[in-house]
């Protein structure tokens, strides 16, 4: 039985290159971004305006004391100054206007009095340079603006967009397909015997799969050698195959051996973790992989965040999970002898953000993940944990 | 001008129902769901087997000491047994079967060896009840199952599709539109001449508003009072109308006076925060608000963290976003007299998970927000906040 580490690395080192397309900035949204993005002009573009207010020599006013100057021209963002600001005139500017030649500092239109052509200013301390953004302060024409492989958020879209990326090179998209299998096991709007219970696994992964905009085929498929051939044998071409149930040491748990009989390379069988011991993970003679994961809730949406996930990460090339240390406010029993991964809130008692575990009966309780916001680790060599130990804890949303 | 706890308070005095539907699970990720739901039978909904075993009388191995049962059925997950288990007999039962009749306990199969129709134990060292998840232990019939009002994520999802929800009701978005102003701006694929720059506020607003599967239109205009005024008119029906730009002191800055003319009624402007503190807030006649933001990207992201999302929120009866209390890690020295709203990075150094403020040289600096993963407070009251002092933060996830 491999240690969660080993199956990681054995995962991470069967990645798959999706390839890259060019797409429209407003498809981009959580999309992993495939290249470097380079300042296409300085940042600020120019000498801007931060204020609403008078451009002015700093000099008449820091120097000279000068408190009343000639107004010359008014400029908004989006104009260019006709005049240049010499000695003893002023240029009325609005935020975001490139400032006149001559003038070095710009002062707020609420400290000034205009009277026809000319402004008074209430005070003569002044900065030199003040409420101008020098052009390329921010950044420089051709230096890194954004670097490749993280996913574009809401803050990377319009940097992409201030830069005039309107077309975007991201990875391409992995084709998944997940296959629910279990007699027991009927679609969610079917009629229900009292002995049967209703898909959740292919809905659960398909919306974790969203995060990254990936879609997938769901197909649910009774436990049968013949119908679970036929149905994998549809399916070797795609890059992922996920398969929830038949993973485990049940007589009807026939998802390894028929993989194999299709020429699915295994990689490994059982993990050290719980939930989701059983897990198989496999190869398909294109190079796509299978993840066989065991049936029951929990197990499934431990083993996307634990597994899938971090093997989506590395074949666009995107740093590892970024854990959270923080502490628990409950003491937690150990289960099992394996490593743990464990339902948590994100709570905060008097200032003091930390975890509490979520009640599990057990990996097929319905409901143990419902309002949680990700995952912590109970370390295989820990028993109890008691209140306050800080834990390794992973965020749902990614 | 108002503190940021007033201009709050009246912009959650005019929140909107936007009403009810019912929807397909299959489009409800990321929805708000607005109805109770209560669980439509016991979970488990029968005594069920967690492991793949062997259904025994537990007093047969642990009281009569036997090591030897009679195999009289096996049913795997989906059967039903035909046979009572009476003492002196077992039955094999896969992982997810219904315990049959007459079993209290299930003995890994692990820990049995099977000869032809005998059952030999390895041990009759087992606890009654084990391995069988007993009806109804995780939830009873007719027992608030999801409370409504929280956003539907994949483990939500999954309890809906456990629970038979094929259809499920969530709240009606709202119909927006944003309107990015300024002569200065150009459409991200137009041209682009020196002193000019380009629109990233529509597709960051629309980038955030995705969170909650709201789509909007997005307009770009000039600073021009009759063009205004006629693209306002265009959205007096709408719920929620957001203006970048043009709510400053220039000269200009015709957003206020224009959307007076058209009926909406001020209710603020100006609030004591940085970045943003322009803000505008009116009513429309039909019911619908107005959000007049000042037009630097990170003002615009702020007011979306800080005032926008939280009348979302409200709208859906949602509870208020959840701060996270973390330590910063390094020296933020203050530069207004507001509160200020600073992006950040969560970094963990040597297992402690804090915050780490990103470079801004001023709201209109592009790539601010860029790589943050939310925005913390600096409170008004606070000058240079010390390394390692508690912020309170806001993830842009949510």
């Amino acid at each position: 039985m491999r240690s969660i580490d080993e199956a990681l690395e054995l995962i991470l080192s069967h990645t798959k290159n999706f390839g890259v397309e060019e797409i429209s900035i407003h498809h981009a949204l959580n999309r992993i971004l495939a290249e470097d993005i380079f300042a296409d002009r300085d940042y600020p573009p120019f000498n801007r305006s931060t204020m609403d207010g008078y451009a002015v020599v700093a000099s008449d006013l820091l120097e000279k004391k000068l408190t009343e100057l000639k107004l010359i021209e008014t400029i908004h963002a989006g104009d260019i100054a006709k005049l240049r600001v010499s000695p003893g005139t002023c240029i009325k500017i609005m935020t975001g206007a490139p400032i006149p030649d001559g003038a070095d500092a710009v002062v707020r239109v609420e400290d000034c009095i205009e009277n026809n052509s000319n402004v008074q200013f209430k005070t003569t301390f002044i900065s030199p340079k003040q409420f101008i953004a020098q052009q390329g302060e921010d950044i420089q024409k051709g230096n890194l603006l954004i670097k490749k492989n993280i996913k574009l958020d809401a803050p990377a879209i319009a940097v992409l967009a201030v830069a005039g990326k309107a077309r975007v090179k991201v990875y391409s998209l992995p084709s998944v397909t997940v296959v629910s299998t279990g007699n027991e096991i009927v679609n969610v709007n079917d009629k229900i015997l009292p002995h049967q219970i209703r898909d959740s696994n292919s809905i659960a992964l398909s919306s974790f799969l969203k995060q990254y905009n990936i879609s997938c085929d769901t197909v649910l498929e009774k436990d049968d050698k013949i119908i679970l051939k036929e149905t994998f044998k549809n399916f070797l071409h795609k890059d992922i195959l996920i398969i929830t149930g038949g993973v485990s040491m049940g007589d009807a748990d026939y998802v390894p051996e028929v993989l194999i009989s299709l020429g699915v390379k295994e990689i490994f069988h059982r993990v050290k973790i719980k939930p989701g011991n059983p897990l198989w993970f496999g190869v398909m003679p294109n190079g796509g992989v299978v993840f066989g994961l065991p049936g029951n809730p929990v197990s499934v949406q431990a083993a996307f965040k634990v597994f899938i996930e971090p093997y989506l990460r590395a074949c666009f090339n995107m740093e590892a999970l970024k854990p959270f240390y923080l502490p628990l406010f409950n003491d937690k029993p150990k289960k099992s002898k394996f490593t743990e991964y464990f339902p948590c809130s994100i709570v905060t008692k008097n200032k003091v953000t930390g975890l509490e575990s979520k009640k599990m009966n057990s990996s097929g309780d319905i409901a143990a993940t419902l309002y949680s916001d990700g995952l912590a680790i109970h370390p295989e060599r820990t028993e109890m944990m008691k209140e306050n130990t800080i834990v390794e804890f992973y965020s749902w949303n990614s």
